[in-house]
């Protein structure tokens, strides 16, 4: 190893304390297999979900071997095992004297449910239901992109950077804002490296360490860590299912009002639209009566319209809620949204809408991170986000409705007892599993061929631990596979099989 | 105003502290105008050019009016006027019971030297020398970006989000680092949005609040200003100039040494090769100094290459010292590097060069802010880094010799008294005005039709106030007339005429 491999040990400041360690453990606990099993392997294993999942972040220093014995009551042989073969793994790095910090091992995925760090032609045969994200619509992408590289040269010949983006991408993403009912204009847009640049812009200029962010519970998982790694104190406000899990959620309004008043979070993160992992969709009613109590609490209402074009369902013939943003005029309300789902993940734009003084304020910041968006982009996706949006927009929205439907069918076929209900639009399915821990499908998924996303990662302190989100991205042809092994893997995990004897082998290896 | 334009106001958490602001405005303290000027607007002055250069943040909150008055020892009546009159010209916002921000104006640039947020074709006419950044080199960009498209359709048909970077670009800029006599496989490169993108990412991973970090004095503007925000204390280590400024200046070894004992800072930020603003080139010899230092401190040294391959000058003849990373690897060292200056800006690629594992968890770190770089700018800078490099940085490097020798040929006549070095590569001069402010020729440029990057935005606290930089990256061509209105703002900046009698124009308003 490299000496300087030691620069992650030696420099990150995240410190989790034994308690905060104990109770992470307690909320990653997995039934327990069938057979004897050493105390230390079972401690490993735990530890590895948590990084692996991105519950415990990488470069966390980890309590002292006898503090963490002290906190679980075990043995400090029993702590010192399971960090040897934490260590032997890659899932943590120690130095005499300094500490022990968790790490991934080469080859391991990051923990997230948006990428490979691979390309498509060298992925490996695990089918990816960790992963939300479509591919581009063709021909659509490679025409957009021809033509802008036609109208390079007049970009050429200057600098290339733009802080709050291309005039002529700015304009058209406000007219598509106007087209659905929020009438915005140019200077109200920022330009961003994706939805997640505009979290990332939005979430550090509003937000100091120890601000408290009210979030839907379950939520989108990357905001959730985004938040947790900025050091905010999440409230989370339970969706209300009066219907159970085969019928839509709902925003809980006298909970947020009660939340809003008791709480006054400085900022209230939601997903009206399709929401992300759900799928549900927001009344206009519902959203009049959160902001006003937003308005009431000084609360910024951030509301991320990422899934807001994706109703692929019946809903689609029905008039859409207006944007959150053009129901009450008097709230904070700030807007991020993303062309990643639209039109392709590989361009990496994402906007704000907000006021232009805070636009201007947003750029200026982002100087110190990306400086701007590449140009070549956002020539594609102004293209693509005029003319010929409704073509590719139909394209996108069929391809969803046609996996949908096979996803429905196959999983009220070979899984009976999993309840979910069919939401109207959006990305994904949230399954109930029946008692089955969605961790443990996730790890006997590593084995089985098929990658899942545990619900406990949408929601914080361990909830949704029976709930996995499926992603409505997988081509309709590769559903029925995708189902067998949801349902083998199943099997194993209900039988307590998740986490068998190749232990060595860690769970995200490529 | 739309109300949500309140959020500037309401939700940024920097606040000014009335004795920190009184230093700031004693260190922008410009030369007095012939005549009286009434105090509100000498104070309202000083506090627009703190915020137009970036030395007070956008959204900072300043000192109730009582509170500077008492420090300012003036009036209370004088700070309500003044902050009455940067109100009125939007360089403040205030709230009633909460106190005043401040903000830019409709149409001012952000503070900066990279970025213009209008495409080329509506720039006004003002010269720009604030902006170091070159224009594409054509025809290569285009002809690489036309097969870039051809190759598209195969990463179309995955999600295209690739936190590490793809493969080809991975392997295309190891392979440049072995080139350079730093040995490199591709896991140790990440692919990040600019080189800004690349310190924004290693700094965050580093470095918390109240952390020390020494640098350079003077050194890169954006670097002093991200590493302000982020809560650095910045400890700077003055260059020496034993030839004056007419000779390039070397690392005060020594002072390193002294800093590096003393401090123990966590990062030492340097740009060894064609330092920005000055353009000098260290030595081997002062490197392995540098490092040893370093490595005895546990300091790890941050090296900026964003400049490491534009030597133009005769020096370019002679062997370039290895990269820095080359010389000791027993210290830590981490390498950011940039494709903006070599190839194009609006591509936004840039690069962190450092060990395996920390290019790991810088790749999961920003899974939360950017997620990845956007394929087509991948596969374009992974084709012109390859076989047409040596064409398109000759290219680039032509045009900057080209550049140097009739500003440097011009700067001798026109302004006999300014003097500066000659640099053997980088993109800029680094001019000590003859005791004229550079805060005041700043101010008089924007009148005068040319944009000028003050010297005090290159250090801390008010240093290098009679110096500017002047970037090599207008064409030569253009050069006679930048040296004209350079002389003249000069003549009216000398004579005390930098603020005339439309002041009411924003200084930076487009």
């Amino acid at each position: 190893m490299d000496r300087s491999d030691l620069i992650t040990m030696a420099e990150w400041h995240t410190t989790v304390t034994p308690p905060a360690l104990a109770r992470l453990l307690a909320a990653a606990r997995l039934p327990e297999p069938a057979g004897h099993r050493p105390a230390y392997r079972t401690l490993a294993g735990q530890v590895r979900t948590l990084v692996s999942e991105g519950r415990l972040p990488v470069g966390a220093r980890l309590p002292a071997e006898r503090e963490l014995a002290a906190a679980l009551t075990l043995s400090r042989t029993t702590v010192a095992t399971a960090y040897e073969a934490l260590r032997a793994e890659g899932y943590l790095h120690s130095r005499r004297g300094a500490g022990s910090w968790t790490a991934l091992p080469e080859g391991a995925r990051p923990p997230s449910d948006a990428m490979h760090p691979v390309p498509p032609d060298e992925q490996d045969q695990t089918l990816d239901l960790g992963v939300a994200a479509l591919p581009a619509p063709q021909p659509y992408l490679g025409e957009a992109a021809a033509r802008a590289v036609e109208q390079l040269p007049a970009y050429a010949a200057g600098h290339g950077c733009y802080p709050t983006g291309l005039p002529v991408l700015r304009e058209a993403i406000a007219r598509r804002f106007t087209a659905r009912g929020l009438p915005t204009t140019p200077d109200q847009i920022l330009v961003t490296t994706g939805a997640m640049g505009a979290l990332h812009l939005v979430l550090r200029a509003l937000l100091g360490r120890g601000d408290r962010v009210a979030v839907e519970a379950p939520t989108y998982a990357h905001t959730l860590q985004a938040l947790r790694l900025g050091g905010s104190r999440l409230v989370p406000v339970p969706h209300a299912w009066p219907g159970g899990p085969e019928r839509l959620p709902l925003w809980d309004v006298a909970e947020w009002q009660r939340v809003l008043r008791g709480a006054a979070p400085k900022v209230a993160y939601v997903i009206p639209d399709f929401h992300n992992p759900t799928g549900t969709l927001i009344t206009e009613e519902q959203r009049r009566r959160l902001l006003a109590a937003a308005r009431a609490a000084g609360t910024v209402v951030l509301v991320d319209e990422t899934t807001a074009e994706l109703g692929w369902g019946s809903a689609d013939d029905a008039p859409m809620p207006r944007p959150t943003a053009a129901l009450d005029r008097g709230a904070h309300v700030v807007t991020v949204g993303s062309a990643s789902k639209l039109l392709w993940g590989g361009l990496r734009i994402g906007w704000v809408r907000a006021a232009p003084s805070f636009v201007r304020r947003l750029a200026v910041d982002r100087v110190y991170s990306d400086v701007g968006t590449p140009v070549l982009d956002q020539l594609i996706a102004a293209a693509l986000l005029g003319d010929p949006l409704p073509d590719v927009r139909s394209h996108q929205l069929q391809r969803l409705r046609a996996t949908a439907a096979a996803l429905t069918a196959g999983l009220r076929e070979r899984l009976p007892g999993w309840r979910f209900a069919e939401p109207p639009g959006g990305l994904c399915l949230w399954l109930a599993t029946d008692g089955v821990s969605g961790s443990a499908l996730a790890a006997a998924g590593e084995r089985g061929g098929v990658r899942i996303a545990a619900g406990t990662r949408f929601g914080s302190d361990g909830a949704f631990e029976n709930f996995i989100r499926v992603p409505l991205t997988v081509p309709a042809a590769a559903v029925p596979a995708a189902v067998e092994r949801l349902a083998a893997v199943a099997a194993r995990a209900a039988a307590g099989e998740h986490w068998p004897a190749a232990e060595d082998r860690p769970p995200l290896a490529v």
